[in-house]
């Protein structure tokens, strides 16, 4: 039996790779898709890789169109989801691929994005261990029947990723974390800003948002909290580089002074053994972001630098994929019961 | 009145670079150009852009082809040039491009490149300040006069500008470094190994030498400690993403403790007040490595990140460049007492 | 019920797409990859994307390991299959990525590829479309049933579906074909020449093999001759650009005089109308290979310069996905009575 | 003695790299830097790169701030000079980067661009031959003492250059021309559409305006006819690949039928023969567009396919530098009687 689907958004990059991948899955059926200023447009012409779906046309996005649908996924920009929701039926699954739910903390949506303030739904990067309860818990846990779902940020949950399972094990510091990323532009979407062009971009490296101002962090710092960091601090550095998709992160820790390295590596392999979408490489072993393109796969090196007290994780995820729209689908299998891994894949397209 | 020329390892990346600048020197003569396999063959088959030196053959590095110039270069790999260099008369100007000679710690050598340690010769990132004499000291006051000079790495010139101000002031500390460098491969040179292949690199970031064993992480800590650092700690981790030149290193450190946001960013701005090649830019602005593609200009951003106790540095070098051909340059043009930027634009060439 | 599956050569770019693509199959289970230099290693060392055939280590090519499967792909050098497959049983399915078997003509393979000449296996793009039979026939009709086929090449089959329906329907002339190609890099595979680093393709357009020397003219020469062309005359000149795959071809033909532009159109619609795989975009829509990476799909569209006397077309494929492995498991479909769609995606990864 | 040098459309692509260029140029002095909505930004914030540059303040572009100068150089949209350079004195040198003036038929105007026809000025590739006067005579003979210039066309010189020297020598054929380009997206400037997004760019080869509608194809007619071509036909397709500049012209004629493959090339190096700025490779050698990057160089390859009765040439251009920028400085040069090379370098900055 097949649940329908409707996506609002469409015609962004996160809508398109949602689509992209409720394509492949087998439960879900994608009925209506919405966009605001394309809205009359076939799909087609505004998503042309998305040949399969050549049947669809773009409506407007409204409270109408998005209802009776038994999941709505949001690919909407930030600020626009929270008075659109309240209109939809409560059993109805809506997970948001925006920001607006994400944050449990009102001072922290002020201070790093402001408006109005709808507040936290379900939040889950489903791999990221939870302190404070059982052995074992994840994030995952929370999604379990929920129907209101704000799924993660691309950078948060790579970042979170990269370094809840040493604090959640108590081998590395919540203090003075470092993490400086390479992304694709993709993740800035379809804005059509002077930075986005695609000369600016083409051969050089530019960073932004730098000094403690990028969104991400009071995502990362409350994922890290959840995971038993007591007040984490993150210097979080994000550039972009000329590929379309993807994150590296070079996520950095000091070590808990006596830890060995050896259980420092053990406490990531630990907390994602038997993770099938997150992967800890061998010893001497690093990802690279081509490794997980389209994949819902993050994959993560780990080195210990004796010298400078650090542990250093090399993480890579598909921004669109496992950073947003893979990431949307595995909370609504989760959500729904079915199995998780269903309509995701773990292999990149490569080279 | 010119000075006669040779450039050894004339068909590198690091060679042509040297070659494109010399050829717009004004004082400077290419009379010779040296190469190991390609001897015999035409510089413009093998440096197909250099067309103002098509004149030019290449014959092969030996003591006897480079002898009966004023000035030789060498963009050799690591480890050729002690014992070449041991054959040229000592009145003659000899900048290696190369690591044989940068390192004053054999031990250090030992450590990360091993082999035959030849000594160290001069070396200087001209705008480096030295501490521990008058002030204002730089590293170019040790070029002055040099005949034998080592030409810093460009990773570790990049990541010493972009810190030492703060440790020569005192307003940073030298231990916790964390660097991470957005790089393009042409730092790699032309090996033939599949991690240099077109398609491992387009559309993707590639990590190496993670955890502690990048080769220029014993120069930095030599350029912060004669900056005044006692016992700098860097973690380093370079990233290659697809642009065929540049580098973008993020260098953070923590900032002493009482410190204010404007005396951090003084210590940047007047260490390079006066400096043509190393500028600080405004705050609120940051590099991009498009902006010095070609020039021999570093270009620096800073914030102060005050939540997470750490200043945030964003440096933009072209490794050719800036990075190593303009270097090398630049420091001949000290050696030699002509004016320092003879032969060196501080423009890039963007986008 | 699956069919057993042996890939060879499956350390290489072919073999990794054609292992990515396999792992999706419903019907086929990869048991045995094989491999030159790498025999030995854990497939995942080798092809660290595919990470759902983890369970997988490299064994040597040879006619033992690939013996006793329903299926072996070969995804070998040039040359290498004609020896190895003769030892193969004549039941089983062998799909040759390679160019051995693709040419009837023994003056051809002499005249473009040289050494021993093993004879054309059952060669098939199966939308081509085929003179002097019955009326709708196409190139699938020689695979059903096959046991042996080559697949075909990539830019051969770029252009030849770019403009055989023309040639079919008597629209344009044969002689004096034009194609231009922009492909990627990984066309090349990972032979470690100069010419495939980073370094020289970032940033740049270089061209090879030009002025009537490329391999796939007389591949595609004969496809157009099998679909009516009495004489073709193809230039062909492929452009690497900075794309790890993708080819866009612009191929242009002299419109036979008197032809409207209708019926220029009308027989490419007619030639593709229901095809799955190759689409003809509505007029003045033209694709990109973003549109088709990792698909299997071919996007064509289609422009009447009548100033210029020429239809032109620009085609859209992933070189590796429908350019050749995705054609090598279409084929096998075909071959073996499965549903020719089988474990092939028509939506592409963008952007 | 300096010629004082105004610069509108400054904050533009072509704006700053002629700023690039009119920086090192020893006999021009940059006063006046003008711009539109960026009027009253320093230079340096829009044009980062230009560091020797920092003392310019962009203002409005009117007649009276581009007044009072030797020389104004115009990088304006396209319909935007007439009005204004009507208003400048007649003995002020004006080089126009736009087509405003470039065509000599108003009918080709009102078919390709439309708007108001200001009328033709001096047009100039100076290396193009030109046919029906004294033997050797060529396009820069029409630039000498000119005050009103219009700069050609980055794609037009670049075909026209490329095929000109065949059609003087009466060895190719002007009817049936086929020119595929791939070119980088610098050429589009700054305008803020979804298809000039990095995102859409990176990894993706896209074409535009095919199928006889670019307009730089009646330019290339025009300097074709000039070159003795009597009723040229081109067809031309424009790729745009993921560099951000460049151009790779694959030109293709057929050859007038007996005419021997040493006639065909030998109409090209006598051409060019002593042309700094445009030179023929040797046999079996062709460009790649980073040889020419920032230099003022055009390369040809050039081929004989005798099957299939055409020359293949593959021209290398920056479309920025020989493509505008540089063509106008050279120009700027030939009419005030100034060394034609003054401030313009042959060399490419690669890799």
């Amino acid at each position: 039996m097949a649940y329908s689907v409707a996506v609002a958004g469409a015609s962004g990059y996160a809508g398109g790779e949602l689509l992209r991948l409720l394509a492949g899955h087998p439960e879900f059926d994608v009925r209506t898709v919405t966009a605001n200023s394309n809205a009359g447009a076939r799909l087609l012409d505004v998503q042309p890789h998305l040949r399969s779906l050549a049947h669809l046309t773009l409506v407007e996005t409204t409270p109408e169109t998005l209802s009776g649908h038994d999941i709505v996924f949001l690919a909407l920009p930030h600020g626009k989801s929270g008075e659109l929701t309240s209109h939809l039926p409560a059993d109805t699954l809506v997970v948001d691929c925006g920001a607006d739910h994400r944050l449990v903390s009102e001072e922290d949506w002020a201070a790093f994005y402001g408006g109005d303030y709808y507040g936290a739904w379900a939040y889950g990067v489903p791999e990221l261990p939870l302190a404070g309860g059982a052995a074992g818990q994840k994030q995952r846990d929370r999604l379990v029947g929920a129907r209101r779902i704000a799924a993660p940020g691309c950078n948060a949950s790579t970042v979170s990723l990269a370094l809840a399972p040493g604090i959640r094990a108590g081998v590395i510091e919540a203090a003075d974390i470092v993490a400086v990323l390479a992304v694709g532009p993709s993740g800035a979407g379809k804005s059509l800003t002077n930075a986005n062009l695609a000369s600016e971009i083409l051969g050089s490296a530019n960073p932004y948002a730098i000094g403690g101002v990028h969104r991400h962090i009071p995502e990362i710092a409350q994922n890290l909290r959840w995971a038993g960091a007591v007040a984490p601090t993150i210097s979080f550095t994000p550039v972009i580089v000329p590929m379309s998709r993807g994150i590296l992160a070079t996520s950095t820790a000091r070590i808990v002074p006596g830890t060995s390295a050896a259980a420092v590596r053990a406490a990531w392999e630990e907390a994602y053994a038997n993770e099938p979408f997150v992967q800890v490489l061998p010893a001497g072993q690093f990802p690279r972001t081509a490794d997980v393109l389209g994949a819902n796969t993050a994959l993560i090196g780990l080195a210990v630098d004796e010298a400078a007290g650090r542990v250093v994780t090399v993480t890579a995820v598909d921004n669109l994929a496992k950073g947003t729209a893979g990431a949307a689908i595995q909370s609504a299998n989760i959500a729904l019961g079915l199995p998780e891994t269903s309509g995701l894949s773990v292999n990149g397209v490569a080279p």
